[in-house]
């Protein structure tokens, strides 16, 4: 069975919901996230309108939880009828701010930060990366794809000296930064993404990092999925083993 | 702020919670494993006894989900003392499966691929990374060190023929595998993956794969990470933009 829509799940702890708009939850962004990944899939689809019962069977998800979510946002359900996929669709891409690609740098370009570079769903998203940075004069200079087997349809993205980081990060634009640098350095890293005033950053070093509260950070965490794998498989009842 | 802990939330909807123990929800076993990185955290620091109270304000969790959780695996807490870090983390562990080590097996030997291998949170982890698979001549025999900055003191882990993927899954005794793969080549690969008799899987390409019901194919999907940083810098009330 596939986890993929059944990974976030409806809360009941979301203190902050009523109170500031900006202040809806984590979970509730990520849930967002997943309702347009569905629509995009009915609108492919040519799904004009959907109940929320419908919508929630189809994608594995909960449809009270959609309707909790979706009201919090305005009217989009006509009851009897449903929702309108598109307008939906449009509304979510809104909210996330996705109606503008933002632009992306990335920290340290070893195998992860090259691997993020060339990431093919980024460039069909709203997320574009701009610039790689590194303190490796061997990397310094080279694109994301100098040495991958990447696709050669694309220029791919450039490896700059990460001192020049606080200049490039102003002149680049840069909005969001990705750490994919060692444990050791990534508090570092973060310090000096903050001092340039990026306020998104999304860190994949396993290490708990310190930022100010008006920045955000994000830390994936690849063990996490692993874990509830080995959880699964030491199941004495698992079908496996039967 | 910080949303490494918080990243997890409670749910209303595990409808399976109290049927099977075998079929605890997805979001339970990821509270497990962040509630244990927290235990591994106080144990580091010496602390011998919690409060479900005072754990969840340590770690920004929520302490009546800590309570439910952690009381449909047995009696972990002692009225008016709190929990027993110890004890506590190492039933976690047992509960997790993380007691012994998993062999992994990664499919695609590209960027990701070889910092999946090289990823150093693993090697202290329950999870072995023993074999890399790709179709690529000039990959196949090659360690995930030989092109790499990684460090020096480890061999590596080797690069095999995706052909002898079917003999070498169970000559290695591999249990889970990632897909390090284009999302073209992914459905193929599970497929390969499933016949082969493996029953959980990591999928990081970008692509909605089908397995059957007994198999656990987990996809990471890192654009929704993404979405959740741009719905923050899209609110026009945010700290920043004041």
């Amino acid at each position: 069975m596939s986890l993929r829509f059944n990974d976030f799940t409806p809360d009941t702890n979301e203190k902050t919901l009523s109170m500031k708009p900006e202040k809806i939850s984590e979970f509730t962004t990520r849930r967002l996230s997943i309702y347009l990944r569905s629509l995009n899939q009915l609108t492919l689809e040519g799904v004009e309108t959907i109940s929320s019962q419908s919508f929630a069977e189809r994608f594995n998800l909960n449809s009270a939880q959609i309707r909790k979510d979706l009201a919090y946002f305005g009217e989009f359900g006509v009851r009897g009828v449903g929702y309108d996929t598109e307008a939906l669709r449009k509304h979510l891409i809104e909210i996330l701010g996705l109606n503008r690609r933002h632009r992306v740098g990335i920290i340290g370009a070893g195998n992860l930060g090259l691997a993020l570079a060339n990431y093919k769903n980024w460039t069909a998203s709203s997320f574009n990366v701009v610039a790689l940075f590194d303190n490796d004069t061997a990397r310094i200079g080279k694109t994301s794809l100098a040495s991958s087997h990447a696709s050669k349809n694309s220029d791919g993205v450039k490896i700059y000296d990460v001192r020049d980081f606080p200049t490039l990060a102003r002149e680049l634009e840069l909005e969001m930064v990705a750490l994919a640098v060692p444990r050791e350095t990534a508090q570092s890293a973060l310090d000096m993404v903050v001092e340039a005033g990026i306020k998104a950053v999304l860190n994949f070093a396993p290490a708990q990092l310190e930022a100010p509260e008006d920045v955000q950070v994000k830390t994936v965490d690849l063990t996490i999925s692993l874990e509830s794998l080995s959880y699964f498989l030491a199941q004495p009842t698992s079908d496996e083993v039967k």
